[in-house]
Formats: C-alpha cells, structure tokens, sequence
C-alpha cells in the first residue's frame, strides 16, 4: 500500500464473516486479499501463484472473476462506510455478497506481475449497490468486470452456517 | 460418472493446453474438473474442499464462477466435436478461452453436498460460442451463468507462454 491508501475492508469484517476464500483474514488457505481506499476509486494487489494458470503464461480467468468478486463486495462496503462519513476502521465493515457478477475478458492477462484490481461504484440503489472492478497488469486494463452486491441476507448468517 | 456419460474433455487437451487450475489436469494444485457428455448437456461433479467458502456453511462465489467457467469452454469444445461427428477421445480437444462470463447467484449454495454443474450450447457464431451453464446441489439450482466461448488465440499459444 502507499501512504495514501486507507485501511483494509478485510480486517474489519466481523469474525463470522471473515472466512471467504478470496479475502477472509481467518480462511487458512485463501487469497487474502486486501481492499483499500485510494482517493476516489479503491484497490487491491495480488500477485498469482505459479500454479495460477490459464495455459502457460497466463492468469486464470477463474482467479481473476474471484478477485473482482471479492474487490467489488469490499468495494460496496467501503462506500457504504462513506457515505456514512466514517473511515474504514472505525467499526466493523458491512458484509455484502454478490448477486451478479460479469466479467469481460479483454485480452490475457501475464502470469508473473502483480495485479492491480481497482473499483468504484456506479449506482447505488435500496438494496442494490453496483460496481465497476478493472485488473491492470503493467499499465494495462486487461479484464474488466460489473458486480451487483447485495447486503448479506440473514440465511447466510452465523445461525445459518455450518 | 455413470454408464451413458461420455469420456472427459479435460483428458483430450493437448499437453501445452492441459495446464488450467481449474480443469487442467496437469496442474499439480488445481480442480481438476471433469466434463462428459450425458445426453444433450454436459455435466461435471464437484465437491468442494472445507476452505472454499464465502460464509461458514455456504460455498465461496469465485470457486462457482472458476467452476462454471472452465465447464463452459469444455462444453464448448465437446459441441465443436460433436458438430464435426466426433465423440470425445477420438482426437484433441479444440481449447476454447471465455471472453465473457455472467454469473448469477440465485441463492446461496451449500458447503458439503457435491456439486452437479451442467451446460449446454446456447448458439454458435464464426468465432464465438454462447454456453450456458448452471449450478445445482441437493435438486437445486443455485447458480445460473452464460459464458461466451472463443478459440485459444495465437497469443495464447505454446510459444507466447511462459
């Protein structure tokens, strides 16, 4: 992170619900990535694994969606925590769950840099929150994905859960 | 699989092809997904591991759309073949990359149960292919995608990787 850059969306997501693969600070063997502010737009950093492959030299599309998907419902979070005026930290962030994900694949993206995932939400409705996520790899937008987030229903609540 | 379904596509990629964490069934760490034909859709089965979560109880969305994803360019695949009159296992795969994917998350899927994944060609273009595919556990669909399959580009090719 630079200087600028807020607090991570991740570190305050409640304990329950802080076990997803993609950014779950609790989930042992997950992707843990990381969502923060910066000025307007937020982003995350992730460099893939080796094994993280479409075909040789290139990102697998399945972790890319995986990413934007978990950006996008930090992302929903972070600008809820905004418009409420408080800064990412001061409480626990809301948890949301995508509805709808769309993912266009613009062209490859190499495997070996690190990623660059960048949000912003578009609209934001009485339930719905909808958000634009990009992956940039070296100065380069190469997927760009639409998610629709949804606040987390209470059937996926910790009275629901395993 | 049972006694009507076909032999996998996965299986019939060409090595330099075979290496996706998704359904790659040279990659040492991935899913390795298998998709057969049963009747006019295919079919893949899947359980996910304890970690793939989004919630405690409920499986996380970037492994269903990673899933759904690499189901859909098999599907793909094995249309082209069966178009040309072939049956799986008679030559290589033809290797398809998604240019787009839409996933729609119609209610939270179960952690536990196996997976049933299904597809089926929707239309097919010069170039592109339209596959939808969706997600059902316990009799239940849960989760709806169209994926839109184009050829692996030169610039995927064995000598473009790594």
């Amino acid at each position: 992170m630079t200087t600028r850059e807020s607090a991570a969306v991740q570190d305050f997501y409640p304990d329950d619900f802080a076990h997803c693969y993609g950014c779950g600070r609790l989930n042992e063997h997950g992707h843990h990535i990381k969502t923060r502010w910066d000025g307007e737009e937020t982003v995350t950093r992730f460099t893939p694994g080796p094994d993280h492959m479409a075909v040789p030299g290139f990102v697998y599309g399945g972790l890319l969606a995986s990413l934007l998907d978990c950006h996008a419902m930090a992302t929903a979070a972070a600008d809820h925590e905004r418009r409420a005026g408080r800064e990412i930290g001061v409480g626990p962030a809301p948890r949301y769950v995508t509805a709808m994900l769309r993912v266009d694949y613009l062209r490859p993206t190499p495997l070996g840099p690190e990623l660059e995932i960048r949000g912003r939400v578009q609209a934001t409705g009485a339930r719905k929150v909808e958000v634009s996520a990009w992956v940039t790899v070296d100065g380069e937008i190469t997927v760009r994905a639409t998610a629709v987030a949804v606040p987390l229903p209470e059937s996926m609540g910790p009275r629901a859960g395993a």
